[in-house]
């Protein structure tokens, strides 16, 4: 059973005081390029500098009050980690993120910095599952999945929510697809708000596991993802998959080199910092013209957190 | 004469058709770091990245149709440039650009792509001014100077006539200086608009002829200044001190590692790319930190265009 156009509504409402209301921005120099009418959903300005907030803030909102007294908990060195920190944060619920012992210190600091605890473990898969159930055992925290969680992903889609809203009328929503929370948010949301248009997901080619998953009709693995847009290298669910599946048009995949070019463009002709998984849905948008011509586009920016003592340029 | 107050309405309507009423941004994190409450006035979203091209489309404006059928010229290797050549486009003027040979071949590159005429000459004061005479001896284009010319002053102030109208009440505004069109047009807008307000200029210490010729009364030149933020370069003129010596309250210099240190702040916390010059107020911001407590201040960031290849971080 997917969500409803309740319930997706219902999660505007829950996350609306805890997240911006981003602006939508566009570009005549975009336009012109690409022969599209272009809207970019600017969730590089959200709280913690991407979309992750929302749903990291809608399944924090969804839990029973005993549960939230407990805390929550997740594994990921990325942008959901700050995420789940500021969002307990806010709403006064103890955090546990397990990170790997390689992580960068710099996010490891950040998390810190909105107050969460943060637990180490060795960079497998093995040691993180483990490391997190010793930590659900022992605090009784909820665990919290960065993609594959109904919760999260009707919070993620209301971005999109938000940016239709805005702009009314779109032919097409373009995101990126990573773990696929964003994906399938926005694809639902486009589903019961534009029924007629469609939604088109953008990977790289080096981490193109949901293109396959979608070919196959199945859920892939990511195996060796390699990709500058780490943010994207991570697979898809039992949860958000059915709603992909049925609900997502198809996924464009780009070049290393199309997402490095595409995220120098918006920033040089934008003035704004995009980080690469957002590159990847601006190069798209770039590779495939005649695909978007003459469309009005949606794309969601989906965050700027970039390292930048360590830029591709 | 200075201006009054129906001259700078007069402006904004003129060229409110031809310019973006840039947004106005907030940070959380800066408003806690500083104790203050900022408003930036994003001018990096301005056409062609800079507020100057509010300042060039005022002047030609003002130009009688038999003046602006001759053309306009200008000497710069700046975003005035790039302003004027962009600004003549819009109103179907031609434009000649008198550039250093040394100039950045970007740079040149840019003035052609909105249309100018680019000439080139010897990277001296002298061949800059023998050059330019020529070109109007030539063509009996119009001279605009990029900062000290009273129509370029009026244009320029209304970034800060619409910060003031969005935000209402502000204590302070705050504004980099360089030739000091910017900084007098934002203190003539303030002194009518916000009489009890006031506007402060920053500077890099390495480019403080604004700050001596505040203190010695009369304009300083600008000799040998070495500072990232390339744009501040240059010095007062006749037109534009008269109005700053009025209406600016003072000026904060800054290091050159304070300017670099804000610009990185505000890319990776406000997500948006300023370019050093913008920086220099950000960091005059920071620096004095007793100065701007509890105020509510408004900082214009004059613009984004920065060389990504050539990042000081």
């Amino acid at each position: 059973m997917l969500p409803g156009f309740e319930e997706i509504k219902d999660a505007v409402m829950r996350v609306k005081p805890y997240v911006h209301n981003t602006p939508v921005f566009t570009s005549s120099t975009v336009n012109e390029r690409t022969g599209a009418t272009v809207f970019f959903k600017c969730e590089n300005f959200q709280r913690m500098g991407a979309f992750k907030m929302r749903g990291a803030i809608n399944a924090i909102l969804q839990l029973p009050k005993t549960d939230r007294s407990k805390g929550v908990v997740t594994h990921s060195s990325g942008n959901f980690a700050q995420a789940l920190a500021l969002a307990a944060r806010s709403l006064d619920v103890k955090a546990y993120i397990i990170m790997p012992n390689n992580a960068p210190l710099v996010k490891v600091e950040a998390v810190k910095g909105y107050g969460a605890e943060v637990i180490e473990c060795a960079p497998t898969l093995e040691s993180r599952e483990k490391t997190c159930n010793e930590i659900q055992e022992k605090t009784q925290a909820t665990f919290i999945h960065p993609s594959n969680d109904m919760n999260v992903i009707l919070g993620q889609g209301t971005a999109a929510y938000e940016l239709i809203r805005e702009v009314k009328e779109l032919d097409i929503l373009l995101a990126p697809v990573g773990g696929g929370g964003l994906i399938a948010g926005t694809a639902m949301v486009q589903h019961y708000l534009l029924p007629e248009s469609q939604t088109i997901g953008s990977e790289p080619f080096g981490a193109d596991d949901a293109f396959l998953s979608l070919k196959m009709g199945k859920i892939q693995p990511s195996v060796n993802p390699i990709t500058i847009a780490d943010g994207l290298k991570t697979q898809l669910g039992d949860q958000n998959f059915p709603i992909i599946h049925k609900y997502v048009s198809n996924i464009i995949r780009v070049e290393e080199s199309e997402i490095i070019a595409a995220m120098r463009y918006i920033w040089e002709r934008m003035k704004i910092v995009i980080e690469p998984s957002s590159a990847v849905a601006v190069a798209a948008l770039f590779r495939k013209r005649e695909r978007f011509l003459k469309k009005k586009v949606g794309v969601i920016l989906s965050g700027g957190n970039v390292d930048l003592s360590n830029l591709p340029f």
